[in-house]
C-alpha cells in the first residue's frame, strides 16, 4: 500500500468546500487552512450573547470534509425549537463549547476534527484574534471584511492583518505551517481573493514556508482561480490580476501552476451574474507567462444557476496529474 | 494485509465502556450493542424540557470510543455556562438535535457513529421505546429500571419488555442483528445482569440469532462475568447464577465461554463494597462446567478504589487468543 500523500488547501468561502468535497475522496492527508476574522457588527444572536463569532467557513469546511456530508450538514444547521435553547444553531454550540472546553475560540477549532468524523483538518490560520484592514488605490482604509467588500469606489492594493487585542503580536498557527512544510501537494484557492485567501499568505511564517517550498521544489504550489469575479473585491480581474494581487501582497511569486478554467458559463447565467456586478474571470494566458506559472486550463466548472468549479473535475485533474 | 475482524459487544454501564476503552485500539470492526429503556421519573432537566431521555449508557459507550477520549468525554459533559442554555449538556443537546433530525431518538443515536470521531459502532437493541418489567421471586412485578433495582426482598425470577407506547410490537434493531450476524466474536457483559445485559438478550430476533450462531459455531461467543455483585439486583450471586440467569430467561445457553476474574480485591476495598451491599463474584467453576461453558479464569481487575475490569487485561486477553 502506498504511503498516503499530503495535501493542503489554503482558501476560504464556498470555493474551498468544493474543492474539499471533492479531494475527501481520494486517500489523502487533507488539511484545510482558513482565515477566521472578526467583522465587528455582522455576528450573530449567539455571539452575541455568548461572544464568539460565527465563522462560516470553518463550518463550511467541516460540513464539506464529513464521512456523511448531508447528514453533518444538516446536524450544523440544525436549530433548536423549543426552550431556552429556541433558535440556536447546533453547530455555533458546537463551537462555542469545544472554544470554552479548549480555554480559546480558535484553539477549539483545531481540535474540532479530533471530536468529528471528518476526512482531514481544519486548521484556522493564525490562533490571534485579527481584523482584516485593506488599503485602496484611492489610498482608502477600510476596517472588516463586510466594509472591505462593500466599498467599491476603488480597487484594493494592500491587505492587512491588525489584532483585535491591542498590540498582540499576530503569528501562524505552528500546525498550519507543519502542514505546509510536509505537503505533497499545496493548493491555494478558490476563495475570495483579499478576503479568504491573501489574508492566509500574508502570516509571516506562512509566507516564508511558502517561499522557501516554492524555491526548493519541495511541493508542487498550484493555484486554483476563482472563475467568476466578486464584485467590490474583484470587480473586472482577470485570471492574471488575481495572481499579481497575491505576488503583490506577499512580495513574490509562490505558484508552480495555475488551474485555470477556459469554459465559459451559458449566456444566460452569465447575464444574471453580469446583473450583480460579477463577471467570468478571463483566462488571459500571455500575462500569466509572463509571471513564469505553468498553467493547466481547462473546462473546471459546473453549471447549475451558480458556477462554480466542478469538486470532481477538479479534484480528478489533481489527482491524476500530481498524485498518482 | 489482515482483514479486520468483526466483533460485537452487548453489554451496560461502566462495564462496557471499560470493554470498549481497551478494544478501540486494535484494528477491529467494534459493534456495541446497548439497551435504552425508559425509567419513568429520572429524567434531567434537558428531557423533561424537550421530551428526551438521557441515555448515559449511549453516552459512556460513544466517549468511550472516540479517538480522542479524554477531549470528547469533555465535550459530552460540558455545561453550558450562560443565557438561555445555561445548565444543559452538550451531550444531552447533541443527541436531542440528532434525535430531532432523524425524526426519532433512537434512529438519531443509531447514526451518531456517523458524525462523531469513534472507533466503532454504538447501537440501540431496540428502535422501540421500552421499559423493563421484572418479575420477582415472590411474585411481585415492578416496572422500571430504577425502581427494579430498588426492590431489594426477593430475587429477579425474570425479565420483560413492555412497550411505552401501547401495543407497539418490539423488535430488534435491523444493524444490530446484521452486526451478530458477521461478528467473528460476540462478547457479552459485564454490565448489569437483568437491566443492560438481559433486555439486549431477550430480543426475539437477538436470541434466535445468537442460537443459531452458537449451534453452529459462526462466532465464538464469550461472557464476561461482572467482578462484583450489584446491590438489589445480584445479591449474593456467584459467577454460575449469572449465567443461569441468562440461560433461563432466554430459555437456552449461547456461551461458548466464559471469562471469569478470580483475583480477589484487596480486604480494605472489599470491606467498602460490602457495606454497600456488594461483594465479589466468587468464580464457582464447578457449576459452571456443569452447564457446558468453557472457562477462561485470571486475574482481569485493576483495583483503585473501584473494582473493575481493566481494559488493557480484557482486551489483550481477547485478542491474543481469539483474534490473532
Amino acid at each position: 500500500m502506498k504511503e498516503r500523500k499530503n495535501v493542503t488547501v489554503i482558501g476560504g468561502g464556498t470555493g474551498l468546500s468544493n474543492i474539499l468535497r471533492g479531494l475527501k475522496y481520494y486517500p489523502l492527508n487533507l488539511s484545510a487552512i482558513v482565515t477566521v476574522s472578526d467583522d465587528g457588527g455582522s455576528s450573530g444572536k449567539l455571539s452575541e450573547e455568548l461572544g464568539v463569532l460565527p465563522p462560516g467557513d470553518i463550518r463550511n469546511c467541516l460540513v464539506a470534509l464529513a464521512d456523511e456530508e448531508s447528514l453533518m450538514a444538516k446536524l450544523f444547521q440544525y436549530r433548536f425549537k423549543e426552550g431556552g435553547l429556541k433558535g440556536h444553531s447546533f453547530g455555533n454550540l458546537f463551537l462555542v463549547a469545544m472554544s470554552d472546553i479548549l480555554g480559546d475560540f480558535l484553539l477549539g477549532i483545531k481540535e474540532t476534527s479530533k471530536v468529528l468524523a471528518i476526512r482531514g483538518k481544519v486548521l484556522p490560520s493564525t490562533l490571534n484574534r485579527v481584523r482584516l484592514k485593506a488599503i485602496f488605490e484611492d489610498n482608502t482604509q477600510i476596517i472588516g471584511e463586510t466594509a472591505i467588500s462593500n466599498y467599491k469606489k476603488s480597487r484594493i492594493k494592500k491587505i492587512e492583518l491588525i489584532p483585535v487585542r491591542d498590540e498582540e503580536k499576530i503569528s501562524a498557527t505552528p500546525e498550519a505551517v507543519y502542514a505546509l512544510k510536509r505537503s505533497d501537494i499545496i493548493i491555494i484557492g478558490p476563495g475570495s481573493l483579499y478576503t479568504s485567501i491573501i489574508p492566509n499568505l500574508i502570516l509571516d511564517e506562512i509566507k516564508e514556508t511558502l517561499k522557501n517550498i516554492y524555491i526548493k521544489n519541495k511541493a508542487k504550489i498550484i493555484y486554483i482561480c476563482n472563475v467568476m469575479t466578486q464584485p467590490g473585491e474583484t470587480t473586472g480581474y482577470k485570471a492574471s490580476d488575481h495572481l499579481k494581487a497575491i505576488i503583490e501582497n506577499i512580495g513574490f511569486n509562490i505558484f508552480h501552476y495555475i488551474i485555470l478554467n477556459n469554459k465559459k458559463p451559458k449566456d444566460d447565467i452569465l447575464k444574471k451574474y453580469q446583473e450583480s456586478g460579477a463577471d467570468f474571470v478571463y483566462p488571459d494566458i500571455e500575462n500569466i507567462r509572463a509571471l513564469n506559472v505553468e498553467i493547466i486550463s481547462g473546462d473546471f466548472i459546473s453549471e447549475t444557476n451558480v458556477v462554480r468549479h466542478d469538486p470532481y473535475k477538479v479534484s480528478n485533474f489533481i489527482v491524476k496529474n500530481f498524485i498518482e
